[in-house]
């Protein structure tokens, strides 16, 4: 079994070291000229993959925008799932869920156990009721070979009263204590399966991710005014361990295939002459 | 528009104070005789609202178990939706989503508005990214009449590493803020909409839910240890506005529907006997 650090690494080393966003927006269908249903969304999601699946190593559907449209968009997303992993790319799903107990444990069986409709290669997780109850899905990545991305510091305004309120230990934040131990909990299973999502918006990210064992996936790039060439300076060390992700700097040009190529070509280009 | 306080309220009055949990796990579906696949989940789910359906003020399905089947498994749960609307209680939709901007503009869409395949009279959400990431759910709360209920408190023993973390200006938790900007929010809107989920299970809150102003989800009542009878002593003057939540308790009698009523009997009852 691959796991997923090493799918990762081969995808992005092969195809370069970004990720597209899938976040069909109400106005992104709308500037694509199709329509606010079921069939509109297949068209636009499924475009994307079609036209960048063998040039992008990593996508990112963004589940809300399908739950908008019941069990029809829920079964467009598991084709969309089925479609990156049939063009060699990976999946990120980007579901932040978060629960306790077999709770936790029905969202690892979604979407991170072989064969479930939904499964993807990872997902984004919300740590709000503690690291520690999102066991269930740390423990179905290793097993499968597939990866969880907890959010640490994120790319909104308003996210510090809670990331940067200080842990009971009055060590470091709430977002700091994550990171370690999602760090930890990495060294202990030589896996790499548990990354970190922060924001790429920040001056300064309030913790301190050196260091750091795994993937951490940077959202924000783009609309939310992060910028790739600022990335090295924000993360330092950690650079090296960081996965971009963009959506509508990239979806937002098309359906037109030769747009949707030129931004992709662009932002790579972009990371690849950060020092 | 009757908004989603006065409902309950009425339904509560009518029925008493008693949320159902509809959470088919796996050995619940294995007890109850039915396969763990789409058509065991439907037989599960709509046969504790047919059961149940007119004796219960609230019921409460768990997305996780659902998801778990895919856009099949979402289907089942678009129809347990409709069940409970047409017998004349409230659902509470237990999806713990947590997002921001058009994001969670997506999430408010596809369960808080009118319409929407999924639309529930209340769904959970999670504050990792902030109270105020969530404003657009309370939007289409108001908006729609719907409710919103925020994790503060939650019932795992995992809980306290972020939700007892102090906050940045050091005045209290990340959970009291978050109880403190609820009951601000619900003192703007006049509408009460947006209510707390607080686990049932703790000696001591650890957080102040003195004089709340909308309703306390209290989960954790029965399988994971917190009790009915404890209830007064646990939430105070707050009790008056608490909705407990109890799933493994009545619904692991199943199918029998004489057994399923029995269980939400002594519940009721010892709900009615605590002064």
């Amino acid at each position: 079994m691959s796991t997923y650090w090493q799918r990762l690494n081969a995808r992005t080393d092969a195809r370069g070291n970004l990720c597209v966003g899938i976040d069909p927006h109400p106005p992104l269908l709308k500037a694509w000229g199709v329509a606010d249903d079921p069939s509109g969304l297949e068209r636009f999601a499924r475009r994307i993959v079609e036209v960048l699946g063998e040039r992008v190593a990593v996508f990112k559907p963004q589940s809300a925008f399908f739950e908008r449209h019941g069990s029809a968009g829920i079964a467009v997303l598991e084709r969309v799932l089925r479609d990156i992993e049939a063009v060699g790319a990976l999946s990120i799903l980007d579901v932040k869920r978060g629960d306790i107990g077999s709770t936790m444990g029905a969202y690892a069986d979604a979407y991170l156990v072989d064969g479930a409709p939904l499964a993807a290669d990872a997902i984004t997780v919300s740590p709000y009721l503690g690291f520690g109850s999102l066991q269930p899905a740390f423990d179905a990545a290793h097993r499968f070979g597939r990866g969880v991305y907890v959010l640490a510091r994120t790319s909104n305004p308003e996210g510090h009263l809670v990331q940067l309120a200080l842990g009971e230990d009055h060590e470091g934040s709430v977002a700091q204590e994550i990171i370690d131990a999602a760090s930890s909990a990495n060294a202990a299973s030589r896996q790499a399966a548990i990354g970190l999502v922060v924001g790429g918006t920040h001056n300064d990210l309030g913790c301190d991710v050196s260091g750091f064992n795994a993937s951490i996936l940077v959202p924000g790039i783009g609309f939310q005014g992060g910028r790739i060439e600022d990335l090295p300076a924000l993360f330092g060390d950690a650079v090296d361990v960081v996965l971009p992700a963009v959506s509508r700097d990239v979806i937002g040009a098309g359906p037109d295939a030769a747009a949707l190529h030129d931004r992709v070509d662009r932002l790579l280009a972009a990371a690849v002459q950060t020092p």
